[in-house]
């Protein structure tokens, strides 16, 4: 603590993102990075882009970036926010939906940074717990609420709930905002964007950071009711009128325009995934079902943390929570079929994993 | 006001940026964007680019970005902050500092977005008045205050504050943040840099958009104290983690490296200035004196508003404020020179501007 400091910012306790090594002949499976690359039309903007242009500041609403949700999404212009990643719009939408005099819910194992947002500006959680099948289980969800946030698939989890148990709830919780991170929906959810039409209190986001390879551009958007989306832009334009740069914007219209590349990559993370379940259940490992592009396994004898340290020092990276309910976990990002190979591979290599018998299950 | 909004959202009065319309031929004074395209290793940075590594999250440190500016501002990087353009830099800031039981000093007239941080984080706020020539009297700002802020060069008066008058606050303001904004530092005033080694309690922020011409790309920067610096990561991790898109970070970098270019472009813009402050004057203008990258300035017989509407119609763009002290005055970016020669013959078809006499003043 320092005596310049708002007495606010001693306490807060950030996000800690997954680790961005600058090492060689790593395989990286820790951040859930698409392996593929953007559609080829993002070279295309990139090569192409008059560089004489950012002298300009870029358009404050992103127009072209929003048409170009809209359009894919089914909705209105009015419907669609963007910022600067799907973390960004998270931000904002506690700001402005959350700071109510009411606790917000949330499950108490979900996306870790919810719990950092609620810190930055003051607000109360109520963590609910998942089932006994790491499940998240909204009919348990108080009818007292400011508000109340999922990730759907969930994350660390993987796991998707129905998209008729999210209608239920929206059916019952009508005077406060439901907030539904979809940064993995594409890998196997259903997307809640079907009922924003129906629920004024529904507010949907998502990432082209994951499925649209384009984590290193920083684009995210949420779509909701219009007057939900006001909400946003008046704290979007008290904050920083623009968040996104030319360059991600027209990155972001390239990658909308090629569905076909989209549907190919998700298609080929979903087929890999499905194969290294199997590969791991044979090695002894549990997993939860997935709906996202990674998996969430534990293995019936040894310890998570171990494990991971393990993979790290042959140079494939896992991801880890110390949080005792899910601490014999690894989160294993989907790469490609060689890195899931060498994944495998490496586990055989540990002298507990290679011993155990094999099973189909 | 919608019953799904925090109740401090329907009292926000957002920033207004300038106009970005979207018309052909028209000659854009308003948003004080440089006339110049950004370093030729921007443009080198873009083709080059191997869009496939935007898979990948950029790097949440921003790293060679932060090398490079402790380079050359010659400090350490670890007194080095960055974000998604100056305006997140400010926005961080305040809410790292200005969160006090006391309330902000700042100018009454100074850049406008500072009321709206303010604002959307509940911080309360002392205007002091410019004096009679429109210069920040430092001298006059009370010792018992939550912290201090103002533009050096001022926006929109364009005028500086010598250092020695900044370094005589620090002296005597010991016990809060003292913020100097030097958004059009390059453009003639003294960076406050200088000081940062000397005083805990000062942060400087700059930007890339208006001496680097990348305001399309959206890169701000602060430099003070480590400590200073470790506030504003930790409400920015608790924010976003990757503000900063892998694109920006490299261009950053190629921009910082070309100094040659740099210092070749706010030569020219300065030289412009002065030619056209003289054009101004013979017109009938007064012009108050600029160390920025536009000019403020009212004519000696017509109002500000009007001639703003007027040069409008001829598709020249520049900026008017309605706020009564500072009605008058047209702020008017200093484009090149061939764009600020068609200011003022535009003005010189103003029927109550060619019939006034011509004064070399």
């Amino acid at each position: 603590m320092n005596k310049f400091w708002s007495p606010q910012i001693a306490d807060l306790v950030p996000y800690t993102p997954g680790e961005q090594p600058k090492i060689a002949d790593l395989t990286k499976l820790n951040t859930n990075e698409s392996p593929y690359p953007p559609a080829p039309g993002v070279e295309h903007v990139l090569q192409s882009f008059d560089s004489a242009r950012l002298r300009l500041y870029p358009d404050p609403e992103a127009s072209d970036l929003k048409q170009a949700l809209a359009s894919t999404y089914g909705v209105d212009t009015k419907q669609v926010f963007v910022g600067n990643g799907s973390d960004e719009v998270l931000a904002h939408a506690f700001m402005a939906f959350f700071r109510q005099s009411k606790p917000v819910v949330k499950p108490a194992i979900t996306y870790s940074f919810y719990e950092v947002y609620a810190d930055l500006y003051g607000i109360d959680l109520i963590n609910m717990p998942l089932n006994s099948e790491f499940g998240i289980d909204l009919g348990a969800f108080p009818a007292e609420n400011g508000g109340i946030i999922f990730a759907n698939p969930n994350a660390p989890t993987g796991k998707a709930v129905p998209l008729y148990q999210i209608e239920a709830l929206l059916e019952r919780n009508t005077e406060s905002l439901v907030l539904v991170d979809e940064a993995y929906v594409d890998f196997g959810g259903d997307s809640a964007i079907a009922l924003v039409d129906k629920y004024p209190n529904l507010l949907v986001t998502q990432t082209f950071s994951k499925s649209r390879s384009l984590a290193g551009l920083r684009i995210g958007f949420g779509i909701g009711h219009p007057d939900l989306i006001e909400a946003l832009e008046r704290v979007k334009n008290s904050f920083n009128s623009y968040p996104l740069d030319m360059v991600a914007i027209q990155a972001g219209v390239a990658s909308l325009a090629d569905k076909e590349y989209f549907d190919a990559c998700t298609a080929k993370i979903i087929a890999t995934r499905e194969q290294t379940v199997t590969q791991l259940q044979e090695l002894g490992f549990t997993v939860l079902p997935s709906a996202t592009n990674f998996v969430f396994a534990q293995h019936r004898y040894l310890e998570g943390g171990e494990l991971m340290g393990f993979l790290r020092t042959k140079g494939v990276l896992v991801r880890h929570f110390s949080r005792p309910e899910i601490a014999n976990f690894l989160r294993i990002t989907i790469g490609t079929g060689e890195e899931m190979q060498r994944l495998i591979d490496t586990l055989k290599q540990h002298p507990d994993i290679i011993s155990l018998p094999v099973s189909a299950e």
